[in-house]
């Protein structure tokens, strides 16, 4: 980027971002768009990340970032104050005092062709895909057959090596040397698509944050049998995706690509830093 | 046992059962009680198990068990049928066909004297601690102190080999050789008392079923030092239970224990198989 | 029929009833459907009743039934448990024993052309009648009128004459002698319609269960004239759908008629006894 | 009543009455008090119904009442006009144009040392009682035992020869001849009370207004047994509280009962005028 | 009005009246319509007022009035009772006893073209104008421009000229300078159509019964610029309406016309007498 | 304030604050309490006004004021962004970016010894007062006796006087020369006290922001007598509390008092700029 160059502004920049992520196509509970910044200000660099958590925040002020682009929002249950007392306030003071400008694409996100779905099912291995379920008008979640049936820890192997490493791994139920050709999956918590997996005659069920009763439910419904559950880990399921909203945020920019820097944040959100006696081998 | 002794009925069972656990001290959101069976019926054989899943009541079955006592409730939710196209229904169909009572003590399990807390506490390597918080006048959850400080991986490396093996084992978010000493716990689901263990000035919160949004604020929330967080697996949190519960309930029944048998199930119901790329040592 | 037939499977036979009283039909709050049994277990005898009352299921185990199909749901409100110790969890458990499918057509039968309404007008002598109104797209009741005018007792009389006897008998609110011709009319409990039936022109309204305040409201709101009021009694109004649906079943199961005997229950499920003090001819 | 004499005022009448029947021991949903008058009008004549149809505010009229004391609401539920196109609103206009004060005494006649429940045992035969249960500090309904025990048949036919005769007569659910000595009562609709009626010990349960659910799930309940059912009337089971309210009334003025004269409506506002096929015998 | 002509009854009237203010475009949390009075009764003078306040009730019942026809509604919530003791029951007595008929057009006389609306845009010298909003199907508010651009102040001295006279006169938020072309306008209460506002263009917001909190987040919002905002008065804003439906009812009845005498009521039922310390020349 | 003094925090400035204005006697539906800031912050200047507007923000930003004190809520309804895009975001953007602290007392303020209703009290001329009622156990309002009767001009003279002026001044419902004595009063919003204020004898009510309606129903309530209303504005009945506040926090700060610079704001934020037609004089 030249630095004789005419910034963009944060107008000009979400206005491409909401053409790749429209905010009408979030879900109605969600909270999209802008959370701090003004749109009047100038983007030199943006930082794009999962979680704006302080780590990320600093991060992307040590960046000199004017914008950082994340998945989850900030505020998504309203609040009545931002002073430093509280971790949510300490991160909007943070933002706000660092000038840099956080925007949110979730839901929104988890739906568009380049978007958060699309990046799990080029993981899994889909060549092609189809909506798993619809909700509000909007496609949730995808569905699609491999090119061959494979053994399920096939499958996972290839997914765990496309995926950023957690501690925790990705975890399975179902036997390691079952076949498995029709894949579901949703990025993030997936745990209320059930009916929609059973019925779109997945073989294997790849989302996130699975909790004992609905995973355990799911599993006695399926009698042992398919569909298998996969759960990813919920930050890693979701960072899959920001390599592909940064290309696809360059190329939606065009010329202007040139007048802006784009990083990838390095913090690993995941919460969890180590394990003690998780089993590669599987349980009998 | 021997043969001409006259067995007990469920009613009499049941009657020392409510006298360890009783369903007064149940959290009014929850089902516990008797949901198969009659209080006439004799009762020989008793089966103890977290979860009442179809593989457990097929073992329950086989070993011509008269009670099976469960953690969980099989029907939480209200059911308007118990035809065997769903698994609650099959699993209503096969305990009465095969005259097995079923019997739930849930939360009021969690609070008792012996009860699931009780024995995590002690899992953990708690000589005392006390009610974390309250709910409904009940105690929920427990804290209290370590014998003296110690790194945090000890820990959880002794209550990983206190608990039953998974295949996910034990997650930890926190430094491992942080040094801790205040511990506070919860049996099962444990993202509801974040507040509770803020309070109570725990180093570290050992629970379970921890998903990304609330472990990560509660990190956030912490700043990155105490409380840590160890999610131990809900299955395995709570089926350290069941051999403290099967004692206390044999001294309970006095002379008459040797009216009974009682087992303990083999069935391992944490729903999870295998995993993929797990970090024993942890993340940078 | 035959030994040497294969039996059909409750999964055959409840193909044709549903085709019959399709369960998308049922209004939202109802519970219609299985409720217990498998649907591969084998139908050789099908017993019909309104209730499924601890009698009415002794009944169908004693006539060695396999499946009852009745009016009403047994678990309208959801349950939590089926043990003995309650009359629906003791009804579910004998049902479950004895291996007898429940399956229950209620709202769903209501509107069918063979259903409750379709029966009940013909009780009450009406030769066509069109829908009374419509909710959740399904017409509730039915109105139509008589070949000629005649005495509102002459109706009545009529009509008890061809509904089984009730303790109660037939209750009419208006002047014997007064002429009717236009009657609307549903069975069982009726006291949500009135609006409807003011709307319909009818002079005579014939339903159940209708309690002091809706009834006095009602003659109320017609000063004395017409729509006069006839409560028919719940159970009477609904068991002289048994036979039309005993008969629409034999109908549309064509030739595997042969493979199955049907019976209609004898249980009076009506809870009256006795009354004292009734007057047939009136009150002044 | 002297002509001289000076009448007593509105105001001077409710004092009394509700030193009777306290507003403040009513339920929280019920709605009573004076619904039209004013509290400075004369008060020579009062009329008492248990409900305020169209017929008894004319007969109150036409014996130029100045008060009419009814036990049910004519309001309970809000209006939002009194224009004489509802039965509602031309209540409400034929009391004002007549000068007639309206006042209602519900749920705490119901529950007055002389009330409704009161005048109910009485008519039932028992000597004695005590609250049937509790709700928002009031007693609801009675308990009692009989002198002896006698059988059904004969509790049900000295009590309908107390009630005031009504076109359905006093229905039964239980054996004639089966003996009952303790008795459960509530005067008006009951359905909701069958815990406290079994809590209770009753033998047989006095009330009205019984719809075949209720009524027929507890006779499921009870297995057959007791308690039995007495559906007496709604009308009737609280008419017989109007001569007792008339002495009460009257004693309670003292000396100024002489400046009023006292009438009890002899229309009867229990909807049915008559029935066919009734069966005094009762049915097998 | 001849004294042999027949009088026109409520019933005529009515038909009419609904022909230009249909109660089906009243909103459903609305109560319009007939609130007292019998359809059959004659009408020979018709009473028109913003409020059914006692005081309008008695000028109408000393003016002879049968009908009296009011755009806020008297019984706006339920009531359960209409003895004098409250000033809503006195009103309603007072309307009875004197044969007066009470007929509500509240929000449907909003939206007419004879309507609140229109009356008021006349008053503020819009030639022209367009919904403001729509909410169930109807026009809410007017929008519309001035002939030219002028002073703020000058819009609202025409504005103050034509409405009727109160203590609180018209309060305005913006320089009296400040040069306005478009006007956003509704009669009443109009603080819930403020993003209606903004999305209008108007430069200038005329409505009433502004609080402290919306009125100043709209100025917030508007960063001191435009909308400014124009409270008229609740009853002024809407009296206006007066004239325009008394005239609109006059054309509609045709040759009946001649068989009623309408008046407009006298009294002012904006609630404030004198105000202390009011700026007439504005605030620094 | 010497400079070589060491400043004190926000955090001992809000504990004194906290001590006059304990955050647990606000109303359960409040937002009182730190809004924007860091505790570790130094205070040296504090700044007092009632709404938190930009125009208040940037007079404390240029005053270089640390602490502002509002009586307002900033965020009483929870945000998900504070983006600039909005007034509420932009507000917080400007008290982040200019370091300055935003503390709220707002119902916790009115129930003080040294709150809004006790500084209203002082205005209206009062020597004693007591509560007007209670709610969630603190005291709303205050009621008390004027030193002798006086005409209610009079009083609306003096108070307006001691308020500050605003466009509308003080409006009064009743009539100027009416003797009053018992005044009841509420800063900012009263109209959900009308019952407490009857009950309460009082021949005048002041409080503010009265709508048409509530005012209205009020004065029927009254039959025109007492109580009568006057409406002495939203901002101008809370303004007077701040010189209060500022005395009573220089008092408790004892000899830190020193350490801080007090400034009450003047920008008014009473919305209104001027009226036009008011009447001083009063309405005939």
């Amino acid at each position: 980027m030249s630095d004789v160059e005419k910034a963009l502004t944060l107008r000009e920049v979400l206005e491409v971002v909401e053409g790749l992520y429209p905010p009408s196509t979030a879900q109605s509970w969600d909270q999209v768009g802008l959370v701090t910044g003004d749109l009047d200000q100038p983007v030199r660099r943006i930082h794009l990340a999962v979680d704006p958590t302080l780590d990320v925040i600093r991060e992307a002020r040590d960046a000199d970032a004017d914008l950082l682009l994340t998945h989850h929002p900030l505020l998504l249950r309203g609040v009545h104050a931002v002073a430093t007392t509280t971790a949510k306030g300490a991160a909007v003071t943070d933002l706000v005092v660092g000038d840099v400008a956080l925007y949110v694409a979730h839901t929104n996100a988890d739906v568009a062709p380049q978007g958060v779905c699309a990046a799990l099912a080029e993981a899994c291995g889909l060549d092609a895909s189809e909506p798993l379920t619809w909700s509000e008008g909007q496609p949730l979640g995808r569905v699609g057959d491999l090119p061959e049936a494979e053994p399920l820890h096939v499958l996972v192997e290839r997914l765990a090596g496309r995926l950023p490493a957690t501690a925790g791994g990705v975890r399975v139920s179902g036997p390691p040397g079952a076949m498995v050709r029709r894949v579901a999956l949703l990025g993030g918590a997936g745990d209320d698509l059930f009916d929609a997996v059973r019925s779109s005659g997945a073989d294997v069920y790849v989302t996130a944050d699975l909790r004992h009763h609905p995973a355990l439910e799911a599993r006695e419904e399926a009698r042992g049998a398919v569909p298998y559950l996969v759960d990813a880990g919920h930050w890693a399921s979701e960072q899959v995706w920001l390599p592909m909203a940064e290309r696809a945020l360059l190329d939606a920019l065009g010329e202007d690509a040139t007048k802006v820097d784009t990083h990838i944040s390095t913090v690993r959100t995941d919460p969890w830093t180590f394990v003690v006696g998780a089993s590669e081998g599987g349980m009998p």
